[in-house]
């Protein structure tokens, strides 16, 4: 099967009226990712030697989006919208060069396995010559019915036009379909529009392989994994369902999440084995973690790689470019970003490190800002091996603390300091006594 | 009928032994308002021309409440506990005066619709005597059923009185009744204590009114808004309904929740179009937000107005007179309060604004803090457009910033900053090459 | 029944592989205790006079933690895993002398009350010589089903032996069984390995008691407390169960939980009354909550002690060793640990305070950070009652701030500061006309 060729033919140009929004339906995002790039995904990893996108008109970001994520999609403009398989030709030129197999995936439609795409066109290199994906709703009021006779479709059934007892079949149709490559366009261009709405139906493609005596097949996805979006209501299912799959798959790889249900990942977050995920995380795109990770509530991460025996949080924010070598500690109130913190070190509360590079085994203290920009551009400030820097200190980059350096508790650092050398920039103490008492007084005193 | 007139006798009397609590039961607060408040809200959205409020004696507490929520609302004190139709009589002196309707509302009973009550006095107009609001539990076991022809209401027959056949009835009494203005005083009075509890019962005026040739109807309401609360998990479920109602609104209405379930609102909380609110958002009483903002993790919004294309979290925090100006940016770990922000600016680290405005296009540095209290009172700082204030600086309140200042970091700022100067209000570095290094030795020298 | 002595076998030795950990899955914790450790304290609030852990070899954790929870526990090896009644052999020293019951528990199976096993041990004193406990899953498919006469167990009869009526049975084994201490160690020896398994199963002294005339009888449970912990996700439902528990003893008990399904709790948490905990809110060990105490969103709580009327967070972290006096006030994004915090006395803001104490009514202003570490080791900060800490303070411990005493804003304090004396610790303000314009005008000057 994989070494058959297949196009994927994804539809893209729907109008979204029901989102309320000014971005095209399609590049609403679910776990970090637009819908649109979900299915793109799917698609590759399901073996689509070419992918086609068709868009509605002046849909360029959606265009860009396509080409993102799929350098190599061919984008289809559809200018006007007369039905499923009206949109289907509009990449008529992505059928031009032979292909085995043909798929027809909706981009609202983000949560379908590669797995089940694989099922669903296996009919085709058995010679059949359409496929329909169907599922069981627990109520199928509204859907069209799939009619079948072993693994046969014999025919797709609208609500309206089903027999009493038809309506009773509770295998419905997901829209889906796979056709053979060989036949694909022939179908789709017999295809007519004489119905109520004067569109033209994919679903036809059924009966009209069924009058040359191709075989048509159905076969069942799970009802989650047809979940179209069309408003922000289902979009927010969507991302429950996609959310529940990625805890259970990252459970089962051997993360202990505590609670589930408040951990929430993006499509391409990475947990090692006995990590721990304490309640309320949010993983951004590109967060990949070692094993023996401990990663405290509250806790925002993305873009950050964690080795070994991590600790984190509570209340840390890793934004992107962190990297946090074997056993390093980032407290509550942290935020670092484009930071390389190498192993051991520790920075505990209330700081900012961010286009840094903090040594090995180095003590940054409560309160620590790097200053790394200057109004007009950012710097980069070099803290090395074994430094200590005490608590309030903000160094102004570009600066560099030598290994093993110790730098006073509230100083401000501009100049770089020597390796093993102490560095103070900050006011001496001074005493006034009584002050505080007599200021209380004066405060106090009753208005004359 | 909008034109007819509507007292509302809000029943606000009951004990709640079961919340174990000091506090009066019905000014618990759900989506951040006593549940008396709710009601009252309800009632004004439904048209209430009178509103009158029954406590229980030594209660000025709630009494206070209702009148802050609504100025007009007369208050009466049920001296003795003697069942519904007796504390709405102990309201007697606001039927003085001539009104065409009559609604009975529960201050424990929180989640009815504006709407719902608009059917439930529906029938008023047309001659009914008394509307009686009934709903369908999952399991009527316990509740009184309601025995209707059609839309008459016949009898509400207690669990203890029904035969089987009646028992099977899963229509149920709310407890909430309309009724006629002209009759209600008569019916009321009516009413007698001839049972085991020797109480006065308020649904007794169904038997009164239909023995007379009043007709009596029923009105159905969703489960969900006749919800009781007797109990802090009753309260908790009724946070559970508002709270869900209320992201279902603001989804419907073009917001992103990317987990709705994490997102807790108030009853006045205002979104525009193409908000986006990541996971884990908690918005205290008046917020409004305009269009096109980002609202990231873990933040919490109190009193603060944002507007478009601001970008605020995550962990920011906003407190009460917090305005943000278009495009705004608020990153993590600050807090803001009494605070005027300019389009463009940002406070993107570990800062706090207080009693402060920021000039348009500002930038704040990390670990900015506005020392607005000296101990005595608070002081306002203002910042200039363009400035920009260097990380773990202090501005001493009063104090002036002046437009495309420079603070350098870790300033103390005491006086006025000319408008593009540079301050400085810190130590000089000092350097002890190897002080470190001896520290170290000495610090791990073994004891002799 | 309390007088009756008790033995209660705790099996701990299960290799729990599909828990994908390097930890033993008895330690894998739930409520912020090891699973061990919750089956111990059940076992003790049930009244067990000795205790026998099974382990598995070379487990000297599971058996650390067994006497570190219960330091008079025995603990046994067993070599080989050959059935239950095997494990249980393997502590046969424990029997050794004489006992009234004996309980076989198993740890993984960790959410037991001790109610359910008081009610499992009552027939014993009545002479019964087995009782098993049962239990109704929603699927009974694949349990032993438990044939019962009355409150007379007959057999308990595994699924792949019952017949299609006994399979309609849905009392279920659920494996946990007491035992007469009489009779255990006979009856334990007697069972037999002649099964497809080779194993000998506890199971069989129910045929054997009754053989001997000696009555057997089930006992129900609740489903929730029979859950035993196979995987990640299993554990992650145990979690969920335990919270649900202590989220509604909580309410029970008079705190309202705004969301409880955000609220997190260890087993030992204690909320008095009028405690109000917002959404998002994190329970580690050893925290207990005096009446009318508010808990802001996104608080996150661990050893420790909160007196009447503290209000903390949002983002407030408390670290083992805080105790915090009647009327405190911590606020966001900050941090104690090992701190004293005397009434009244108020940290709002960005704040790290850490073996510390502060006296009662003292204000720590915004971004006051005590450096307790100095690189070697931790020290003690002291700040007298109503001492004001200016914002941007650095307090180098070991440092006494006098009571009364005013500390400027971005001080570092490094002496003792007298009672009632000012003191300051900063650099001088010195302002440069027109720099930052200059500035500006160089940096975007166009590159010759």
């Amino acid at each position: 099967m994989t070494e058959r060729s297949l196009l994927v033919v994804v539809l893209a140009a729907g109008e979204g009226t029901r989102m309320a929004s000014r971005l095209p339906k399609v590049l609403h995002r679910i776990a970090g990712r637009s819908m649109l790039q979900h299915v793109l995904e799917t698609t590759s990893a399901a073996g689509a030697t070419r992918v086609a996108v068709v868009v509605g008109p002046d849909r360029e970001d959606v265009a860009a989006e396509a080409t993102r994520v799929r350098p190599d999609a061919q984008v289809f403009v559809q200018r006007e919208r007369l039905g499923t398989a009206h949109a289907v030709l509009a990449a008529r030129d992505a059928f031009a060069s032979p292909v085995d197999d043909v798929l027809v995936l909706y981009a609202d439609t983000p949560l379908l396995r590669p797995e089940t795409l694989a099922a669903l066109r296996a009919p085709l290199a058995d010679g059949a010559g359409v496929a329909v994906l169907g599922f069981r709703p627990a109520d199928p009021t509204g859907y069209g019915r799939l009619l079948t006779q072993g693994p046969e479709l014999v025919a797709i059934r609208e609500e309206k036009d089903a027999t009493p007892d038809e309506r009773k079949v509770d295998f419905c149709n997901a829209g889906v379909m796979a056709l053979s490559g060989a036949k694909a366009l022939e179908l789709l261009g017999r295809i007519g529009n004489a119905n109520a709405k004067g569109e033209y139906y994919l679903t036809d493609a059924v009966e009209i392989a069924r009058a040359d005596g191709l075989p048509a097949v159905a076969t069942e996805a799970e009802v989650d994994e047809v979940a179209g979006v069309n408003s922000r209501i289902q979009l927010a299912e969507a991302e429950a369902i996609l959310q529940a799959r990625l805890r259970r798959a990252a459970m089962a790889g051997g993360a202990t999440l505590i609670a589930p249900e408040t951990v929430f990942f993006s499509a391409d977050t990475k947990l090692g084995r006995d990590v721990i995920v304490e309640p309320n995380v949010v993983f951004g795109p590109g967060v990949t973690v070692e094993d023996d990770v401990i990663i405290h509530a509250f806790s925002h991460l993305e873009g950050a790689h964690l080795e070994k025996g991590v600790s984190i949080g509570p209340y840390a924010r890793l934004r992107p470019g962190t990297r946090l070598g074997a056993g390093v500690r980032i407290g509550n109130f942290v935020e670092t970003k484009a930071a390389i913190i190498e192993a051991g070190a520790k920075v505990n509360h209330l700081s900012y490190v961010g286009d840094a590079s903090v040594g090995s085994g180095a003590n940054i203290g409560a309160g620590t800002i790097t200053c790394n920009y200057d109004g007009f551009s950012k710097h980069k400030t070099v803290i090395g091996a074994g430094a200590f820097i005490g608590t309030n200190s903000s160094l102004v980059a570009p600066v560099r603390v030598g290994a093993g350096a110790y730098i006073g508790s509230g100083s401000v650092i501009t100049d770089d300091v020597p390796d093993d050398a102490l560095a103070l920039g900050r006011g001496r103490q001074a005493v006034k006594a009584g002050w505080a008492a007599e200021l209380r007084a004066k405060r106090t005193k009753p208005k004359a």
